[in-house]
């Protein structure tokens, strides 16, 4: 019963994707889960909160399956114990025990990561938090929202849609992902460029330490400068050093009015003076600066996503950018947008060919799915091996020609092999997807890329990681962004909170 | 020579303020400075670079004086060694020494803080790091500056201007403080409710470890999910955990427009609707909502302060507010205020008794010249206790009001004891600033207030210290805000990072 929704997503899928995992399992000394400890959970928590392939629950093994997979398919681990507290104290209690047992403790949100952070890697107990779905407080003057971990956002953006508010972040998994691991993950998502990093606007967070201790900082201030601020060192840590059971967020104002454009450039080298206008001409309004260029806009356009620019209009155009405002008078908001495209057009030398603006929600909606639908069309056309990368801006063309005369160099850059190299993603931020897509995944391939794409990365001083996170997938890949001296450092902060190493082991941390 | 411009601003006060020191110095066990240190200091540095009043410098003690005692005149420390490093290899090789002679070091920035923070307890080194004070890098197109941490602040807003961009914080102390010592302190400000906090804007920091390590996390990525975000913990740590030497801060694009409004509004209970509909029809313009309660109004009109109302329009108003906009178009803005300020007026049970718009900068200045004249006032009228604390905004009145009689109840609230109780601050923050204005300081009144303030704050869930931080003052009062498993793992922190216990001693835990 409780799993239906998650074996729901999961048989959905036609055909699992390939597993690449070219590293091994890492290696840990725990315990695994015994009937004794399952009849000990069951006096901490209803049986019906409960799945156990072990007496006295005895579920069958494949209700467990979807807790031990990622939605990607990719990951799979092996618990016999999975656990759906309601209460922070529940949760408190199962993690001391499991803390004197040296059990290991996987918290769960939606399990929508990108990066297999969220299912066990072998035999660990899974703590879902799905059942944590209360708000807990809402302030409509301050904006300041209270509400445990395993709300939805969606359902969090749902409740304060009627009270003018809007979550300072969304996601494309906001049907599904619980607030708690997006601050876990220090999710990124659409509204970054506006409304900033969690790091900004959580402004409080309930933990469940390693050791079972509940760590009350869920402040609804926000200002408050006694001490080391120790929350931030649970946003971005993957439930590694504590489980997030309540969030405390600043939620910001709902715009009463969102714009777009789509831009054709004929030179990427535009792309950088083309932003600064913008920042100037549409100042705080501007919500959304998003990058595609031409190989990942004429596939777009091949498999039909969203709605094309005029063929010839868009002849020699190097890249295209979409511009997205949103603010609090329609009116004023229109008189930027057209101001910034006319200026645009009567330069004596236009940094675009042409530009596009909607004119209804409907033609706002055709041009934003140009740039969403290329995850879609990357999947219709072939295999992705995908990378979510931070550069300098001014490096976004470099890096994508840089990895196909690479792949080139190689032979793997034909029909058969790798058909497509492409780049798009948040200017605004710094973040590029580099997607790289083939016929089929192959070894030679992937030994190709990898180490390649990290070592160009740390060339450019940029992270392998924008905003997916490590995870399990990429231990192997945080030194080419993080230094000696800073993987040392949070080595220790490791063992600080969890000297047993219990907590969501074998992620993070190489 | 170096110490001129702080001797300077410490000779330009008249009386020194009474020192109320109710709790004793700290306890700790460390090396004092002694002639072969200062030998080896001087292989690290060149001798300008150093003062001590040992051989072979041999300073006279007088010209340590400005960077043993803070901007206040309150904390006096008794180094007999300062340091002016140039970079962050000679601050890692005089902390590599220090920590290994077990001798503490007092990171120093602009020595303009109200909490005893920056200035030593006992004997320890002073690192005053207002040497290293250029800018490394700026990028136009991101904002994205990095700067030494000794940079003042006003000077890097000067280095910003000509590029169209502003520091994402602003501060009364601007031409003095340093960013390092901003970062260090997570100072807040006149900026915090339209830009954030410095969580959000600092994207990296380099710090010199209490060992004398070099952490180098002097990203320029707006986005980066590898790993622990470890460089939140020097955030607001006040100099405990290592000592920064470089700052990478996103800055903003510069207005290019400001407009301000105060009203009057007949009672208290108004300012929650007012700021509601404030955040509404202002919405992405509104970079400051100023709360000033009646009688700081009448001691800043007494007192000559910025431009009163007409005295008939104020009759009977409780309290006023003061509304600034900051946006990218004139026109827009003046169209919105005007439309806010309309509506406000011509509502059947209207919010205010009456508004003043100002029409030029002059008037601009007026304006924020009743609010920022408040402190001033309250000097010319008498002697004043201060309290900077956050509190639920809609309990302003109420710790006012609860603070006022409970010092009539202990029979101090009358003519050559208490003679006003009044509060002002930061609405869009929560950050009240409730003062106590008396005839003298005297040990019946601090006894009055303390530790009935802090109490009250704790019943508010409140902070003790909303923006000026901890230092060696509020130690004892850190319990208030912080309950005893975050003071815990503070400690633990403290001990992880500085095991001997060096760096900046004696202040933020008790």
């Amino acid at each position: 019963m409780l799993s239906r929704h998650l074996a729901r997503r999961i048989a959905s899928r036609s055909t699992p994707r390939v597993v690449r995992l070219s590293h091994s399992l890492p290696d840990f000394q725990l315990n695994s889960v015994n009937e004794q400890d399952v009849e000990h959970f069951s006096k901490i928590l209803p049986k019906t909160s409960i799945l156990s392939t072990l007496a006295p629950i005895s579920t069958e093994s494949s209700e467990l399956e979807p807790y031990n997979t990622d939605w990607m398919n990719k990951y799979h681990g092996k618990s016999n114990t999975v656990m759906r507290p309601r209460t922070t104290q529940e949760v408190s209690e199962i993690v001391k025990w499991c803390h004197e047992r040296r059990i290991g403790v996987v918290p769960q949100g939606g399990n929508t990561g990108l990066v297999g952070g969220g299912v066990p890697v072998r035999d660990e107990v899974v703590l879902n938090l799905g059942s944590m779905n209360k708000i807990r407080s809402f302030d409509p003057v301050s904006g300041i929202l209270v509400a445990d971990a395993g709300c939805i956002l969606e359902s969090l953006s749902e409740y304060l849609a009627p009270q003018n508010h809007i979550m300072p972040l969304d996601l494309g998994a906001k049907g599904s992902c619980h607030i708690g691991g997006n601050v876990a993950t220090n999710a990124g998502g659409l509204r970054l460029l506006r409304y900033g990093s969690l790091h900004g606007s959580v402004l409080g967070l309930e933990v469940v330490l390693p050791d079972g201790t509940i760590l009350d900082q869920l402040s609804v201030l926000r200002k408050d400068n006694t001490g080391y601020d120790l929350k931030q060192l649970f946003i971005g840590s993957e439930g590694t050093l504590g489980i997030i059971t309540g969030v405390s967020i600043l939620t910001a104002p709902a715009p009463n009015s969102s714009n777009n454009v789509i831009l054709a450039l004929p030179s990427f080298d535009n792309v950088k003076p083309l932003f600064k206008e913008a920042k100037r001409q549409l100042s705080e309004i501007m919500s959304a600066f998003e990058f595609i260029d031409r190989t990942a806009y004429d596939l777009a356009v091949k498999h039909g996503q969203g709605r094309a620019l005029n063929e010839g209009d868009v002849e020699g155009a190097e890249c295209f950018v979409l511009v997205e405002t949103s603010g609090g008078n329609r009116e004023h908001d229109e008189a930027k947008l057209n101001g910034l495209l006319e200026s645009l057009l009567e330069a004596d030398q236009p940094l675009i060919n042409t530009g596009v603006l909607s004119q209804s929600p409907a033609q706002f909606s055709q041009l934003w799915a140009i740039r969403e639908g290329i995850t879609e069309a990357v999947s219709k056309e072939g295999k992705a091996y995908k990378y979510d990368i931070s550069i300098p801006l001014g490096s976004f063309k470099e890096v994508v020609d840089t990895t196909r005369e690479h792949l080139r160099s190689k032979g793997v850059l034909h029909d058969g092999a790798v058909k497509h190299v492409i780049g798009y993603g948040h200017v605004g931020d710094g973040n590029l997807h580099l997607n790289i897509v083939a016929e089929a995944y192959t070894q030679e391939i992937e030994d190709a890329l990898e180490p390649f794409v990290y070592e160009l990365v740390a060339k450019y001083k940029g992270s392998v990681s924008a905003e997916h996170g490590i995870g399990l997938m990429k231990t192997h890949a945080l030194h080419y962004s993080k230094n000696a001296t800073s993987i040392d450092l949070m080595r220790r902060i490791k063992s600080l909170f969890d000297p047993h190493g219990i907590m969501n082991p074998g992620k993070v941390l190489p």
